[in-house]
Order: C-alpha cells, then sequence, then structure tokens
C-alpha cells in the first residue's frame, strides 16, 4: 500500500491523516464529527465531506475507534484475545472493499465477564513499533483507562478501569463537587501526591474519596488543592489494584496532563514510565496496511 | 426529663415525636423540610410553626442531625471519638437553654484525616439501648454509609463510605445509565448476589463497574437485572474493604430495602445480622435527655 489514509473516528472527534510508507502523517485534519455527531447512515456523506479529496484511485484507507461500534458506520465485530497485528488485520470490517476498512477493536473473556476495546489496540500496536518492543506493559489513561499486557506482539491480557469518568463524577456532580472551585486550578504537586499516598494506604475510594470534603471541612486543606487531590485519589486506586513490580517499566500513553500525572503517582511505587511520542495511532495503522500486502 | 420533645432534623427531612419515659413516640410529625430548605436565620420560625405547639413549659427538646452542621440551626461542634452518652451529654449546644439543644456529631482523626458523623450517633445508642449490648460492630447503610465499632458502650472508631452516592452516580450520570432501565425494578436477588461476588474477587470498582455494560453488551444479563447488578458492586465493594470475620454478628440499621441488600451481601461473607427495629433515633434521645437528670 503506498498511498494511506489513516482516521481516528472516536465518539467526540474525528481525525484524519495522509501517511508516508514510514508512518508519517504528511498532512491532518481534524473535525468536531465523533459519531455521536453523526446519525444513523450519515456516516458515508461525513466521511466524503471531510476526506473526500484525498480519497484518490489506489488510496486505502482504516479507521480505527467507535466507528467500528454498533453506533458506528459499520459494526466490526471484536477480535478475542490473544490478538496480534495479524489477526486484526484478517478481520478488518471492509466498508469498500479494497478501498474503506475498519479496524475491529479487541475483547477478552475472564471467568465469564467480558471487557472490551476500540481504538487503543491500534495505538498499542502503534506504540509497539515505535519503541521496537515485543513485550511490554502499558497503560493508556483516559475517561476509560486501559492496562494491557502483551506478550510477543500478542495483546494477552487488558483491563478497564472507569478512572476518568469516576473523577468526574465525583468533581462535578458528588457532595464534594460543593467544596471544589469550578474551574479547574493547575496541577498542584504536592495534593496529588497526598491524594496517591492516601489511596494507596487506604481501604478503597469509596471510603478515601470521602476525606477530600472532610480535609476541607476541617480547613486542612485548600480549596485549589482539592482537585489534585482528589485527581491523586482515583489514580492512586487504579495504581493500587495493579501488580507493578518496582524497577519494571511500564509504557504510558495518552493526553500529555493525564500522562504527567500517571508518571508521578508510578514514582511513588518505584515504577518508572517508558513515554510514548505522538502518532502512535497514525504508526499503528501503517502497520496494519502493511501486513495487506 | 418527663416530656421530651425528639426531633431528627436532617438534610432533606424534618421529623419529631413526643415520647414516653420509655422512649416511646406518643405523636410523630413529619415534614419536608430538611435544613436545605431553610434559610440561614429561619429555623426557629420552622421549629415554630412544625412543633410550638408541642412545647409546653417544662418540655425539653433534643435535635439531632444536620441542624447541627455549619449550614443548620446553629453549629454544634464535633465530640472528639471514643465518645460516649455521657460525653455527648456534656457537649450539647443550647439553642435556649434548658429548654432546646442540639446533640453534637462526632469526629475521628485517622493520620491526619478527619472522618465526621451528624445524626448516627443518636441512632447508635439507641441501637445499644434498644439491643441491649456494651460492644457491637454497627453499620448504617445510606448514601453515605457509616461502619462503626463500639466498646464499653463508647464509639471507638468509625468510617464514612459514599457507597449510596457512588451508586445514584453510576446508576444515572455514567455511561453505564445508557444501558440501565430509566425506572428502579424489583430487587433482583440472583443478580445482586453476582455483583457482590464479583465486587468481592475483583480488584477494585474502578474495573468492575464496567462489566455492568460488557455483561449488557454481550447480552449476558437482560436489562432489568442490572441496577441489582450494580448494586451488588457497589456494596460487595464497602464490604471487601471492612475486617469480617465469619460468624461475628453485625448490627444493621437503616431503611428497610437497604438493610435487606446489606443482610444478603453480608451472608456470602458468613456474617449474622443483629437488626434494629424502628425507632432507634427517639430511644437514643430519650438516653441522652436521661443522662440531664
Amino acid at each position: 500500500v503506498s498511498r494511506l489514509l489513516a482516521v481516528d473516528w472516536g465518539s467526540s472527534s474525528l481525525r484524519g491523516a495522509l501517511l508516508s510508507a514510514e508512518g508519517i502523517a504528511l498532512e491532518e485534519r481534524a473535525f468536531p464529527r465523533g459519531i455521536l455527531t453523526v446519525e444513523a447512515g450519515g456516516f458515508p456523506e461525513v466521511f466524503q465531506s471531510c476526506f473526500g479529496d484525498w480519497m484518490t484511485p489506489g488510496t486505502l484507507c482504516l479507521i480505527s475507534g467507535m466507528a467500528g461500534s454498533k453506533q458506528g458506520w459499520r459494526e466490526a465485530p471484536y477480535c478475542a484475545c490473544p490478538a496480534g497485528f495479524d489477526a486484526i488485520a484478517a478481520a478488518l470490517e471492509w466498508v469498500e472493499p479494497g478501498r474503506i476498512a475498519i479496524v475491529p477493536g479487541l475483547s477478552i473473556d475472564k471467568a465469564g465477564v467480558p471487557d472490551v476495546m476500540r481504538g487503543e489496540e491500534t495505538q498499542i500496536f502503534g506504540a509497539l513499533q515505535l519503541l521496537g518492543l515485543n513485550h511490554a506493559r502499558l497503560v493508556l489513561p483516559g475517561t476509560h483507562s486501559k492496562w494491557v499486557g502483551v506478550t510477543d506482539r500478542k495483546v494477552m491480557d487488558f483491563s478497564t478501569w472507569m478512572t476518568g469518568e469516576l473523577y468526574a463524577l465525583l468533581r462535578r456532580h458528588s457532595i464534594l463537587a460543593r467544596m471544589l472551585p469550578e474551574d479547574e486550578p493547575a496541577l498542584d504537586s504536592a495534593a496529588f501526591d497526598r491524594g496517591v499516598a492516601h489511596a494507596l494506604a487506604g481501604p478503597g475510594l469509596l471510603n478515601t474519596a470521602f476525606s477530600t470534603r472532610t480535609l476541607s471541612l476541617f480547613n486542612r486543606m485548600g480549596t485549589e488543592a482539592l482537585p489534585s487531590y482528589l485527581s491523586g485519589l482515583v489514580i492512586g486506586e487504579e495504581l493500587k489494584a495493579q501488580t507493578l513490580p518496582r524497577g519494571e517499566p511500564v509504557v504510558v500513553m495518552g493526553a500529555e496532563a493525564l500522562t504527567v500525572r500517571y508518571e508521578q503517582a508510578l514514582a511513588q511505587l518505584g515504577v518508572p514510565v517508558q513515554r510514548v511520542g505522538a502518532g502512535a495511532t497514525w504508526r499503528g495503522l501503517r502497520a496494519i496496511a502493511d501486513t495487506l500486502g
């Protein structure tokens, strides 16, 4: 495949890039047209208006993300783990044969309870390529964080953590919201660290979250520090549940503001971090395209 | 004290009762006039309109609950644990000396992190009287559940758990809300038990809560069962964090619909339950009044 249009179509945003043979973005576009803004049946038209001029004859388009969900352009059934590049490439959901395909997400079953991801699989495979790794433990922080174990370039295990969403719920909709400032202040490192430490030592978030209220009630923490403290509590709670041997690095990939916090929290556990530069999704889509020959 | 008006003035409700010398309610009244509905300075008028005719000469009124908070009628500073009846009676906040007093809440400090209760202390002391116990482990399920350890009729230790509030947040405001039915169906015992079991075996609520979504996504649990499953997850998470020796009873007190769930969840851990009949608050206020001589 010489000319590849890589598309990352998520719930709330739509991004695309024309990639070089090395997976470098030559041109990029972004639109506020996540799948939640597109009506059923409206996907071809949105795609055409955003990227139609790039789809010259011979161009291949690969799309990752929620575009492959039930509410997306076309449902791409999940690939069951363990799964590597090849399994995913073999399970592409072709919207237009040979021209436009959607990358399937991954699923895993643990004692009858499924877990799923869509979009992250492409970022993961891209990160492995960028870092030159065959084995890795990764975390993709976000609304729903993913912890992922990779062996021999296959995703063997993963789990979802509603950390970002819980933070937002507690921050905006719980009784704690009354104590917290309306705007999001800059990260208070000391308060964040204290939150992480309290979560790691504490009996669980259902209890520790309440300390955000009482520390404020007793004037033991300033209002501006409380969001950072609460953020430390939820991220610390997520880390506490992982098996993280000291000194074994974890690959952290995601938005800068968030990866900085995970790096700081992991430092409390003596766990070093490997960062991934931007472009993991593009690199992953390039790698999947390359398996198509 | 021969004639006692006992008042339970919470955030969202106001209840009062005229009590016999044994702490039995002779007459009861309830009003939708929780402290959140009362403007600053408006408390005497609301009290007068609700209970003025009961305040005949020689009548003592004791008020427990959020009426003693900063946003209430008059702030009653917390009593520090360990604390028993006597400590609370000595720290009554008199609104009208000899006539109307507010019962203080309890506070505890653990490694610099405070915890607090207001109103529950009265229920606890009432329950000890009703059950004839000097030592007990109690749980008061609710929006913010309290776990309480009592030795020699003193509250030695307690902790707050945002279990009910987290359930409501996840149920109504999270991504899970989309899968759940709008109305609250009757308790599905099997689904509730499965939620408790998954929480007890799982790595934490941030992760296990997501299974509510995936079990629905993969059609492994019916829509009507999901709220009970989620309820089992959050209550199981709360229980998992307690030290609960098999066979040692726990006193469970609160709304019937909730105590039934805790009893069912505790059964999975082999922990028997002691129930408390209605009227623990009235009995507690009666006991405090009796210490006044």
